[in-house]
């Protein structure tokens, strides 16, 4: 990795746009995330590898979280979900969730790259490292701060949610593939409530 | 395929021994449920493609799920395990449940097989399918005809088990990964006993 964008048109000494910059940002982003982890890697240390000016990530993506979102195309951006859920009422939480997890599993391009990570995870140490830190840092980290729930209760329910999505989408097994959402939220939250109250 | 069993020493005209002749049959198996599926399999169906008498397959594995079973590595027994959990009282079968499952995760060697149909559910239609109609047939036919529990019910317990096997020994995420038997049963146990009642 040279310190100049990849985006820039090589012998053309043409600064790059802002759409290319971004990109190039990004292919360092997910280069480092693979190879680093989500923990052992920073903005500023994206920016150096990119070329750019740390401001310049921080004015594109916000967070590290921000670019782990599109750098991955991790289809759920935490930062923004998670406060719209913790701000509901708490009886309100377990069915919010259901029909949050379906809108985005749903959706079949929001879940190819997030089945695309769960198999890397499932044979790459590094791959499910950085899953794991991921989801430890933005999800449990920005949850758990917010409430008096323990994490052991949250990853509880995360795993309900993770193998009905499985049962449904993946496998696509009866009757759970073509069950409405109501169906899914009256048979799911309650026990999401229940880790949660 | 032949007719003739795979194990046959080419050439030699020598009579294939007992595991010899196992090992072709599940070979046979192995590519027959991966190309037609679990439903479009038949132990029969086997047999010829094996060259043996269907009556040796029975013999060998008993039925279809046990020819599953073996040939796919599959780290448990439907027709073994749930009878002896649809023994209990019902009130205990939310504990059995994540015991069994723990047992069988928490074992690197019978978690490696299902990780790897569950990656290549996750990609490929045709072993999506197997595993759809394996867990169909063999699991929920059999845990449904025995009881009086909507199928819908048990894949939300099913679900509840996957996602947290997931969380704990592929992601490894903390402190779900490090709980102890017992914190997970307290946890999970009392919702599959809802699903389940």
């Amino acid at each position: 990795m040279t310190g100049a964008p990849r985006a820039r048109t090589a012998g053309r000494g043409r600064r790059p746009g802002p759409t290319e910059t971004r990109e190039a940002i990004l292919a360092e982003a997910r280069e480092m995330f693979a190879d680093k982890g989500y923990d052992g890697t920073s903005l500023r240390a994206i920016a150096r590898a990119a070329g750019v000016d740390p401001a310049l990530v921080h004015h594109f993506f916000g967070t590290k979280e921000g670019v782990f979102v599109e750098a991955m195309r991790f289809p759920v951006d935490p930062s923004v979900v998670l406060p719209q859920l913790l701000s509901l009422p708490r009886e309100r939480l377990g069915e919010a969730i259901v029909r949050t997890f379906l809108q985005v599993w749903g959706d079949a391009d929001r879940r190819a790259p997030l089945l695309a990570m769960l198999r890397s995870a499932m044979t790459n140490e590094r791959a499910a490292a950085m899953m794991r830190e991921f989801v430890t840092s933005a999800l449990l980290g920005r949850a758990g701060a917010a409430g008096d729930v323990p994490h052991l209760n949250i990853q509880a329910a995360v795993g309900q949610m993770i193998g009905v999505m499985i049962l449904r989408y993946v496998l696509r097994v009866e009757p759970m593939a073509s069950a409405s959402e109501d169906e899914l939220v009256a048979l799911v939250a309650p026990t999401l409530q229940r880790y949660l109250d």
